[in-house]
């Protein structure tokens, strides 16, 4: 339960809001790179944290994040050009390159017009097969995320976004909910890798009512969600909560891993971003196609939009008759999907002032407790969690221990990226 | 004409209004019976009086109308699981019975967590092929409604249920509006019977300005709209205004009788439910065949949903053909249609401010009075009217009478319902 | 660069607003002849200046302009029946003529109920294929207007409406800006006319940079753009602002003239009309197909609406590749469209307190000063500009003038209409 005034603090992340000031100190995934596939291809529009901004790649390959909305008579750039190292304005041809910066005004007489015009830019990077942006103050700028998955190459990583019709904070929740797994996904949850009915899934089916540790890091929080394996073990599943909106799922034996960023469209809309991995090898074609179909946690997408196919409009494609086999508890196909309606169900920001929570939702609480932490911190000019990239090598894990070991200890070598796993980035 | 206060208090019947808390002393037709087929058949959302709702039949067959929201996370419990009496949140598997306990909570390790739960619950009654609600404070639950097509044998009664895109009160107008059948319906008005052009319609085409004779009675209005039939005879439509929300439809010869109910979903939308039925004999297949048509009282809803073929984004598929030919006046097909696509049209709430009201609206202007009254009377504690059952045994008529005798005696035999008519219920 | 208070002054022109004052003095374009196409048609609804009216075309081919809705209980005339020299509301019969009066109340018993009723009404008149509307004081009521296109005979002129989704201001602005066709037409500004590549659009694609002389008239402004020519000549573009939203276009050689007017459906919609005629000849057929086809000013419909098929929901059908090989600047079918998806792109109001103006905005601060210039004199009781039809009588042009010759007498006689071109109208 919160207030509603943190509620509202939680959930604000427009200009001016303190929340989307904390989020504004973090580097934002903001497009997938094959949005802008060339050189001076098509501009691309993107929302993030209510701002209306348009995305173009220039003719020396440069990255461009500008206003959307053109500074002379507020006509939108989607309409432009991208040529000769910017973006034109279609209406009275007005260019502007990747930082902001006005270099042509063909409409102007005064050739010293331009040098007095300039546009909101935000400065962009590419990794691991995203353009990330920081939208925060340039001289407070951290170094780009050193996240595991951004650091195998292309060919070990598949990625997806889509639009999820509720604010950001509701999806993470559910990011960083080791309960529902036991529930929500029982019919499915095996799917997540390709190994069909594992030894994970049955003991999450098992022990529906996990026991939860969270720990306060230099990242977020590291989750350790305890559940009843055999007499002399626990099964722990343990995630990370990576500030500002990153969420870890812990590996299923050889599968790949999996993770996934709660982006803010606007306050009522996000961005849900996944990714898949594997450490060590390439993906299989097998586990590709896997990932295309839907099934898993990565959407099946309208074509030419980020929508996805089940959604709101169709009560997520509901089959009665599956969900009365038990093949899907919710009856919606895609572990993905079922978070997506069970998350959007609840309207676009959730009245967190009526919940009943229960000892289940520690992670969450804590969770919460660490966004609102931030906005004091960065009040108080104090350092944000999870700025420093180092702080990103970690992995979440599933791991049987005897009872009494301490989860941090016994499965210390398996939540931590080796120094020698990857080349110094 | 109306302050626009008292317009405000006659529309609004949201929870913690005053109309609302009156509409909520009486059951409440909430869905057809075959919306919930059997036993932990799937739950369906109902929205009613500004409410969101989701109703199931469990197990054992019992009717449960609870909040559509899981009160742990809020999500939709339209997602979830009706099995082993009791509808299970499809997020953490919450699950609660009829009554709206909590009965299990798997995601708790305390197994005492369930006892403190408990969500919003309705009873539900079912009886003439409708589910009952009652929304109002469980002491003062009244017995269910008596109408006589509840109470006649399913063969004997066909039931429809659609969206209106306005104020209950706007339907309930139309449905008490004696005046606007001789011109609205002057098209088709033989058809509301199977019996084509009948003596009725001619009437009722002949004098086009009632004069009305409203009476209060103990269950709401019977009135009276009397026209000129010849030189010793009026011709009288009766119709009744059942409180809170229903009206009748007097018979023509020896046709199916017809009513309505007109139910808030939320102040700019209602539910129009609408019965025929036969006092003495089965319905003709041939009848049945006519009410699924459309062409009467009963709309085509668009498959899968109760939103007509006909409605305002379409233009009620107006005709101008069939208008300019006379046989539509409105050139909109079906008589319900008809009244839905007028009704809609002033808007979701008419400014009852700024209307031009004549003498052949005088029953609307005392159905006003009788629903503010209503508030009165709930205020201080006195009686609601038509909440005694035996109150509803009333039927509605159309009949010659030689001028000079009072409508309530020349018909009273064929207004009510005789004693003998059906088994005590 | 405008105040936010005087943003709103010129683009708020509801009931009761400064410059929904203004605009009511003068006449409007209010539908198509073709949409009222012989006595008792269907009626038509339409909305000017926020206002919901209702178009009908009576039994003696007078023409009607009413309030939408009927006074008794407010239901829609769209639904009525224009029948015996009235429009008959479908509910309750309440019939009403051309000028507002209530001629038939068949539900009233009072005959002289009628006469206490009357409903809003605008006079119409019909001009040049358009059905013009006065919406101000009566006794105010200026002559007809007198623009060249309405003089010409039926086979000289093809119009055309649509509905842009936009603030009509946004529109306007476009039509007065000839800075943007440099630009923004210059993939297609030969197609204008017929002739393609002309000497005026090498001209206008050879400076971008026009300098503007805009003089105050009796009937708006007047806007010479200037750009080089050649050593010895200019290039003058010179178009009319007529009040209060009439735009015009200058001729290409023996091309058809054009012109556009528009006007406010509500503060974020309007209609934008678009004539273009001969004013000696016929238009051919191959001039007419070119119209038609939406590559020029007029627009390609949605069949049975006045929507573009190209329009906000589909991004203008927008052709990436199109744009790359120059054929549309902004890679969008047809000049008009163009206008449209760049002027909609800002919103429905654009924030004029935000904008960067330069020296090529000149004549649009001028027309705005012009607009609320208005707004005063109507406040003071004077004489408001455009209202004397003999105001009209001018003409665009583009034409090559020495430098040093005034634009306004290199051109006088290209600018104005012949006394003896039409007879006395």
């Amino acid at each position: 339960m919160l207030t509603v005034e943190n509620n509202q603090l939680l959930t604000q992340t427009g200009p001016g809001t303190k929340m989307g000031d904390v989020l504004r100190q973090y580097w934002i995934p903001a497009l997938m790179a094959e949005e802008l596939p060339h050189p001076d291809c098509p501009p691309v529009r993107v929302k993030l944290l209510g701002e209306e901004l348009i995305a173009f790649r220039d003719t020396d390959g440069n990255l461009g994040l500008l206003d959307e909305y053109c500074p002379h008579r507020k006509v939108s750039l989607f309409y432009g050009r991208n040529e000769n190292c910017g973006l034109r304005c279609a209406y009275h041809g007005w260019q502007f390159d990747t930082e902001g910066n006005c270099v042509d005004v063909p409409s102007e007489p005064d050739s010293n017009f331009k040098n007095k015009v300039k546009i909101k830019s935000y400065p962009c990077e590419e990794r691991g097969g995203v353009i990330w942006t920081y939208m925060g103050p340039p001289e407070l700028k951290p170094e780009l995320p050193e996240q595991e998955w951004m650091l195998v190459s292309d060919s070990q990583r598949y990625i997806s976004k889509k639009v999820q019709q509720c604010n950001y904070f509701q999806g993470l929740e559910g990011g960083i909910d080791s309960s529902h797994v036991s529930i929500l996904h029982s019919g499915s949850v095996g799917g997540i890798g390709v190994s069909g009915k594992s030894q994970s899934a049955s003991l999450l089916g098992k022990d529906t009512a996990p026991r939860f540790e969270v720990v306060d890091t230099d990242y977020g929080l590291l989750i350790g969600a305890r559940r009843e394996a055999d007499e002399e073990n626990f099964y722990w599943r343990i995630t990370q909560f990576l500030m500002p909106f990153y969420t870890m799922i812990p590996p299923f034996g050889g599968a790949p891993r999996g993770g996934h960023a709660w982006v803010p469209i606007d306050d009522d809309n996000c961005w849900v971003w996944t990714w898949s991995w594997t450490p060590d090898r390439d993906l299989t074609e097998e586990e590709v196609t896997q990932m295309a179909s839907g099934a898993g946690i990565h959407p099946l997408l309208i074509p030419g939009t980020f929508i996805t196919q089940a959604n709101p409009s169709n009560n997520f494609q509901i089959d009665r008759d599956m969900q009365r086999r038990g093949e899907s508890f919710a009856g919606i196909f895609g572990i993905g999907m079922e978070d997506h309606a069970v998350q959007t169900s609840a309207g676009p920001i959730v009245d967190r002032s009526t919940e009943k929570l229960g000892t289940s939702d520690t992670a969450i609480i804590k969770a919460r407790q660490c966004l609102l932490k931030a906005v004091k911190l960065l009040e108080n000019g104090e350092d944000l969690p999870a700025l420093e990239p180092s702080s990103h090598h970690v992995r979440s894990a599933s791991v049987l221990l005897p009872k009494g070991v301490p989860f941090q200890e016994g499965a210390k070598e398996a939540l931590q990226l080796s120094e020698h796993d990857y080349e110094a980035v």
